[in-house]
């Protein structure tokens, strides 16, 4: 989070809902342009309606994250709430209020605890620190079992970012929450163009549970402290490793994901279009059979094939002929054109990579996923009350 | 299975994959008329393609069903060998190879071993009784704990009905297997006008884990050995009594789900279509936090508030209005107008009934949904291997 130069970033325990750190803040030291990407959930959290908004007026300089508490399906009091955040946070850090993002995870339905957040931004503001990073990542954490960060550095940049994100994860244009910060210098306006390519092929394309939240958020903040002439080149470059954090990032969340044992990789090939090749291997990467046959390490590929014929697709189901198939498990293959193979692949190791052939056209997809143990079901009974 | 008059059944072992009976045989005594849906996954297992197509030429006269291998995946030879099924089941009732369907439930991407399932024809052709419904119910069987059977008289005439399917459930025009068997008189190509609009309101609105099957089939048979004089009173109490056994059996379905502990019961009122409800009813009866809340008895209520909000549709998600939205558990309403009203509702007891209302127009949808516990991990991680 503070790799690139110019950011500074705390964490701390405001007591929204436990003992540990729950309120991260991360500022750019210097003018900043930004960009978020948010969950197309039709719930949207408080904090969502009002980042939302603060977008449309001014360049973002701040974010402010809480975690333990969404402040999601609180009506009015809740976006109340969230406007009381960035104003004070605003106050302190002496920028106007539709300069600081806010952004909430935790319970949906409670309201959010005001003063515990207030005061919790009073401290997360005297504890900026340049190397206050890795604080901040892991104020932000809910069910997740371990902080995720990533950076790279360019010539003459860098880029670094923080997610949480374990449970409720499903790609919804963005899904979970995220912060990337560079040093890379891009005009006003122009960050979206860099963030949306970049989501959609890191985050929009995991999956632990196939849940949409009502919280999600990507959020990239650029403030050309780096030491970098801007040409095409340098802008690839920066694109590249954009991409890169994200996709690391994405990758951290699945593995981390809420009680996975096991990560699936899904790769579509051969499709009618890329949309289609999406559709199937989305479907894929949240069936609960697919799962649940991953965590027992057997290889129960008539599954895969089960949920590849009936991915929803324009009403009906994505395009595939059985007899043009061929599916792969850890690279033994299993079933080539519409019969089995009578081959039996080995699911020992941490990683299943499935790649489904369809033999139809060039459309072409990736998935990452968890697979469906004993603990996410743990996990998710027991939490909230 | 055998209530109505005139319909023989019998199930018997044919060690297919198991020390138990796994193979049904249902057949009408007298000429009878029928109708069937099917799956529509794009990989249909073999007998499924097979029995579509004798629908096309002939009216069903009986039904052979087996367990433990679904024939599905298994190519060429796969149809081979229903066509083999329905050939030897024909010729030893003396029938046309059209006039008998062939289903079978199990394992996808296993070869059926044909020697017994012929074998086991044999013994249930010899076996064959009116008294043989429950045999035949048990022989159908899968990863249920039990049989599922219903049966309802009208004025002259009988509908009785048997089911399969505990996991993999969701609809796909029609989920699971189930045969329903009636001595109500139909004409030829009846059949399927009275089947359609029982199954859409049954078996489509039921999901266990939002898995379509690749051998989902209802068949309906006619006789009319019963004693009634056709008119649209008795057609009416017909259509009632023909939806009336398919809601029994979908509910039986449902509780008897893998893993199950409480049954969901979702009505979504109110909405822009019954179109847009259904797929919000859905979205809510498929949502892994939804199940694993009312797994762990958790009133945890948001989650309902996200599914909904996240229910494909078109494109893009069902349309829902927060400050419009109310949702009710178990009877106490936890969320008005777009705030939640800070009540906590019960959760004990067998049912959990979630009553969302969207305020938006007349549409309206119910959905019959099982839980998510640590059984369905255990039963189908361990299925197969």
């Amino acid at each position: 989070m503070t790799t690139a130069k110019g950011f500074a970033a705390s964490g701390v325990r405001a007591g929204i809902r436990r003992a540990a750190p729950d309120l991260a803040l991360v500022r750019s030291t210097s003018p900043a342009v930004g960009a978020a990407m948010f969950t197309i959930n039709r719930m949207q959290a408080a904090p969502v309606v009002v980042s939302r908004a603060a977008l449309e007026v001014a360049e973002p300089q701040a974010v402010v994250i809480n975690a333990g508490v969404a402040n999601a399906a609180t009506g009015a009091q809740g976006e109340a709430d969230a406007r009381a955040t960035a104003s004070r946070a605003a106050e302190l850090l002496e920028l106007a209020p539709a300069q600081v993002l806010v952004l909430s995870t935790g319970v949906i339905g409670v309201p959010l605890p005001l003063e515990k957040v207030l005061g919790g931004i009073e401290s997360a503001v005297s504890s900026l620190s340049p190397e206050g990073g890795p604080e901040a990542a892991a104020a932000i954490l809910t069910t997740d079992s371990r902080p995720k960060q990533a950076a790279l550095s360019g010539e003459g940049f860098s880029v670094g970012g923080m997610a949480k994100g374990a449970g409720m994860i499903h790609p919804c244009l963005a899904t979970m929450l995220a912060v990337v910060t560079t040093d890379y210098p891009l005009e006003p306006g122009e960050a979206i163009g860099f963030l949306r390519p970049a989501v959609e092929r890191s985050f929009n394309r995991i999956s632990v549970d196939g849940e949409c939240s009502t919280n999600d958020a990507v959020v990239l903040l650029a403030n050309g402290a780096g030491d970098v002439e801007r040409d095409r080149e340098a802008d690839a470059a920066f694109a590249e490793a954009l991409q890169q954090v994200c996709a690391d990032l994405s990758a951290q969340i699945v593995a981390d994901g809420e009680g996975a044992t096991i990560l699936l990789e899904i790769d579509v090939a051969g499709a009618a279009s890329d949309g289609e090749a999406t559709a199937i291997a989305r479907r894929i990467a949240t069936s609960p059979l697919v799962k649940t046959a991953a965590f027992g390490r057997d290889p129960n590929w008539g599954r895969v094939l089960a949920a590849a014929g009936s991915a929803p697709w324009n009403g009906g189901f994505a395009h595939l002929e059985p007899d043009r198939l061929a599916l792969t498990l850890n690279g033994t293959q299993v079933f080539s054109a519409g019969s089995p193979v009578g081959a039996s692949p080995s699911l020992d190791g941490p990683v299943c990579r499935i790649e489904l052939e369809l033999g139809l056209g060039s459309g072409h997809a990736s998935y990452l996923a968890a697979d469906l143990s004993y603990d996410y079901i743990r996990v998710n009974a027991e939490y909230s009350t």
